[in-house]
C-alpha cells in the first residue's frame, strides 16, 4: 500500500522547492492531518502541504500526479466518514491557510471565499452587511469541507443544505487544470451543473479551492421555543404536521429522552426527560409570531407541554448551545467514552416510523444511543456510546446501524443525510443508488485516471 | 451526415419488431418532430418512436447504439434553441405517451411522474390534493423536458427552477442501462449529485423517463398587482430592493413600455404604456399583505404608479394570462412575424445597467425587441419581431444579442438563464465557462463515447 520510500522522497523533495517550510514531514503534522473526528481508523500522509492559493493547489496537484501520489484535501478536520484519512498515504493538502474571504456582494446576496475560510468566521466577518451564511453542520468546519461533503445541520429545512447554497466553485482537477463551474448569475441552464458535481464528491475528482455561497438578509425576528412531549412519536408527528402546513420554519429539531438526559447532565439544565422539539422561527416581526402561533397549536394537539418562545438572543444562544453540545452531552454519558454519529434520512412520512423501529433496536441490544435529528429534512443521527474497548458493543451497533440502512432505504431513505459516504457509507452506496454507482464511478474514471484524487473515498 | 439508408432501414425494422406500428417514417411525423417552438432551422429524424415504458426507452436505446445511430429525446416540442431538432437525423423518441402520474406522496410533498406530462397536466392532477408544481416556463411543457433544460420561469424567485426541485430520476443511459439516480429522501450525501448532472443536459447524457418532484401546498393566500413606472431603470430598482429586502415574493416580472404597447393591442387591456412590473405574493392571510405592503412602499420611493392588488382569482388569472401571451404579442406587432428570444441573466446588482445598454442596443440598431423578464433572478428575454424574409434584420439582431451575451458574461452572468443550450448557444459556451467546457466534454465522452445521445447539442 501507498508509495515506495525513494518515491515520496522526490515527490517532497519537489514539493519543497515548491513551498518551502509550508511543506511538512514531521510525526506531529502528519499525525495531526491522520484522523478526522469520527471513529474511523487514523493513517498517516506521508507529507502535508500548506497551501495559500489556487495556483499553488494547481501545482501540488501537478507534482503528485507526475509521480502518481495520491492528494488528500484537509479543511479543518471536522468530517465523520474518515473523509481526510489517508488510506493509501500520499500528500495531505492543509487548505485552512487559505482563508480570505475574496468579495462580498450585499447587493447580490452573495460572497467568495477561499476553501479554508470557517463558517463561523465567514459569519463574523459578515456581521457588519446585515447577513448571515446560514448553513450550520454544528461543527465550526471548513466551507471548504463542507462544499465536498455536501453539508447540512439545523437550517437545512428553511435555507436548503450545500445543495442548494453554492453557486460557484474554483476547481483544481486531477491533471493540475483550474476550472470554474459557474459565475454568479442565481441560475443558469448552460451546460452541465459541474457545481452539483462538485459538491458532495469529497476531494475524488477535484479540489474545491474557492466557493461563492449564497448569503441571506439576517431576519428581521427569530423566536424560539423548546417543548416537551409524551413521547417520540407525538414529537415526530408535531414535525410532520408543520412541515405539512407549510410554516416556513427556520430549524426543528428533536433530541430524545436520552439526549435530554445527556443534555440536563453535560449543561445543567433541567429540562423535563422527554422527547423534546427544539424550534427556531426567521421573519418579520408578525411572521414570526404567526409561525410561532401555528406551531404552537400543533404542538398542543400532539400533547406538547407548555410551548412558550422567547426572542432574546441570549436565551435563544443557549438553547442553542445546548442543542450542538449534545455530541459532548452523549459522550459525557460514559466514562472515557467515545461515539459513533450515524445518519439516515427518509421521506418525512416514514420518520417516525423509523426512529421508532430503530429505537426499539438500540434497546433490544441493549445499547447507549441518544438520537437527534433534524426532523424537519427526515434526518436523524444516532450517538452510540461505547466505553473504551468495548468491541463487543462496537459490533452490536454495526449490527444496528445496518438494520438502520436498510430500513431507511426501503422507506426511499438514504444511508448519509449529510455525513457523505467517505468509507464509513462505501459498503452501502450499491443498496442505494444500484447501477448508478456505475454511472458514478466512470465519472470518476474520466476526471481522475490516474485514482489519485483522495483515492479509496465513496467508491 | 447522418446515417445511410440501408443502415436506418435496418435500425427501422428492428424498431417496428418492438414497438409495432409505434414507430413511423411518415413524412407529416418526421416533419412534426423535425423542430421546436424557435427560430432553428429544422431537420427531420429518419424515424419516430413513442414510447410507452422505461423499459421500452431502453430497448430503443440498445438497438440504436448497436447501429450508432442518433436518439433524440422529444417532449412536446416547446424548446427554444434547436433541442429537438435531429440535426444528423436519427431516431426521434417522442415521449409524450408516456403521460402518467406514478404516484403522489402528499404527505412527503412530492410525486414522481412520467417524462411526458406536461406541467399543467401535472397540476390538473394534483387539484383535489391542495398541492401544486411550482415551476413555470409559460409554455405547457412537458416535465421531461422542463428537466432535461433546467427550465424554470414566473415563480423561480421563490421556488427555484427545476435544479432545485427535481428530487429524483429515472435515466436510459447511452448503452441502454437504466438507472435511478436517488430516493425520495429531501436530501442525501451518498456520492456524486446525478440528478443536478442530468438536470440541463439536454439529452446529451441520457434519457430522462421518470421525474419525482417537490410539490408544495396551494398557498392560503395569493395576490397579484401591476405597478407601472416612469422609466425602466425605476422598474428595475424596485425589483433590486425587493429582493435585497428578502421580501419572499412569489413572482416579480418586468415588461418594457414595448411589450406592453403589444399586450395592450394583443389582449384588448389599456394599461399605461410604461414600464411595468407584474407582481405576485403567496403565504399566510397576513403574510400576503404585508409583503404586499413592503413592496408598495418600495414601489413609491421608485415613483411606481399606483400600486393596487388583488386577490380575486379571475382578476389574477387574466393577469398572469396577459403576462404568458407576452410572446403572442409580440409576434403581433408585425404582419407573418416571427419572433426569435434571447435569454441573459445577470447578478441583479447589475440588471438595470445591462437592461439599459441593451435596450440602447436595439434602439440604435433599429429593430424591434420588447423586453420580459424574470427579473428577480436577474434574468431577462428580448423578443426580436421579424418581418417574414428580414434577413438583414435578422443578422443585425444577431450581433445585438452578441453583444448582450458578453455584456452579461462580462457582468458574472450567463449566456443562457433558462432557455439551456441547444444548438442556440454553443458559440457562447467557451467564452461562458472556459476550460469547464472540456470537463464537460469528458463527462459526455466517458457516458456517451459514441456520440449517440442527442449529438450537435450543447457542444
Amino acid at each position: 500500500m501507498g508509495l515506495p520510500a525513494e518515491k515520496i522522497a522526490g515527490v517532497v523533495e519537489e514539493l519543497k522547492a515548491l513551498l518551502g517550510d509550508r511543506v511538512s514531514t514531521a510525526a506531529a503534522v502528519r499525525e495531526h492531518h491522520g484522523h478526522d473526528e469520527s471513529y474511523h481508523h487514523a493513517a498517516l500522509p506521508d507529507a502535508v502541504c500548506f497551501a495559500h492559493a489556487t495556483e499553488e493547489v494547481a501545482e501540488i496537484v501537478k507534482i503528485c500526479a507526475r509521480h502518481g501520489a495520491p492528494i488528500i484535501p484537509y479543511g479543518v478536520g471536522t468530517s465523520l466518514e474518515g473523509h481526510v484519512i489517508p488510506a493509501d498515504g500520499g500528500v495531505t493538502i492543509d487548505m485552512s491557510q487559505m482563508n480570505e474571504v475574496l468579495e462580498v456582494n450585499a447587493e447580490d446576496l452573495d460572497c467568495t471565499v477561499q476553501a479554508g475560510v470557517t463558517r463561523k468566521a465567514l459569519n463574523e466577518y459578515l456581521r457588519d452587511t446585515g447577513l448571515f451564511f446560514p448553513i450550520d453542520p454544528g461543527a465550526d468546519a471548513s466551507i471548504g469541507g463542507m462544499t465536498a461533503t455536501r453539508a447540512s445541520g439545523t437550517n437545512a429545512v428553511r435555507y436548503g443544505t450545500m445543495r442548494e447554497n453554492v453557486l460557484a466553485l474554483t476547481v483544481v482537477m486531477a491533471d493540475g487544470r483550474i476550472i470554474k463551474t459557474n459565475r454568479r448569475a442565481r441560475k443558469s441552464a448552460a451546460g452541465y451543473d459541474l457545481t452539483r458535481l462538485m459538491v458532495g464528491s469529497e476531494g475524488t475528482l477535484g479540489i474545491i479551492t474557492e466557493i461563492t455561497l449564497r448569503l441571506f438578509g439576517i431576519p428581521e425576528a427569530m423566536s424560539s421555543a423548546v417543548v416537551s412531549f409524551p413521547d417520540l412519536e407525538a414529537a415526530v408527528n408535531t414535525v410532520i404536521t408543520t412541515i405539512q402546513a407549510g410554516v416556513p420554519i427556520a430549524r426543528i429539531e428533536l433530541l430524545d429522552e436520552v439526549q435530554m438526559d445527556a443534555v440536563n447532565r453535560y449543561s445543567g439544565y433541567d429540562y423535563p426527560v422527554q422527547p423534546t422539539l427544539f424550534l427556531e422561527f426567521h421573519g418579520s416581526e408578525t411572521g414570526v409570531k404567526e409561525q410561532a402561533e401555528t406551531v404552537g397549536a400543533i404542538c398542543e394537539d400532539f400533547g406538547g407541554a407548555d410551548f412558550q418562545w422567547t426572542t432574546r438572543p441570549e436565551d435563544r444562544n443557549r438553547l442553542w448551545q445546548a442543542r450542538h453540545d449534545a455530541a459532548y452531552a452523549a459522550k459525557s454519558l460514559k466514562k472515557n467514552a467515545s461515539i459513533w454519529a450515524t445518519d439516515v434520512c427518509v421521506p418525512i412520512s416514514r420518520l417516525a416510523e423509523c426512529i421508532l423501529e430503530t429505537k426499539k433496536d438500540i434497546v433490544e441490544n441493549e445499547l447507549t444511543a441518544p438520537i437527534v435529528g433534524h426532523v424537519g429534512d427526515g434526518n436523524f443521527h444516532l450517538a452510540f456510546v461505547f466505553e473504551e474497548g468495548d468491541e463487543e458493543g462496537f459490533r452490536r451497533a454495526e449490527q444496528v446501524n445496518d438494520r438502520m440502512v436498510m430500513r431507511a432505504l426501503a422507506m426511499g431513505g438514504t444511508c448519509t443525510g449529510e455525513h457523505g459516504v467517505g468509507t464509513g457509507k462505501m459498503k452501502f452506496l450499491v443498496a442505494e443508488h444500484g447501477d448508478a454507482v456505475a454511472v458514478m464511478r466512470e465519472i470518476k474514471k474520466a476526471l481522475d485516471p490516474q485514482n489519485i484524487m483522495n483515492p479509496g473515498k465513496i467508491f
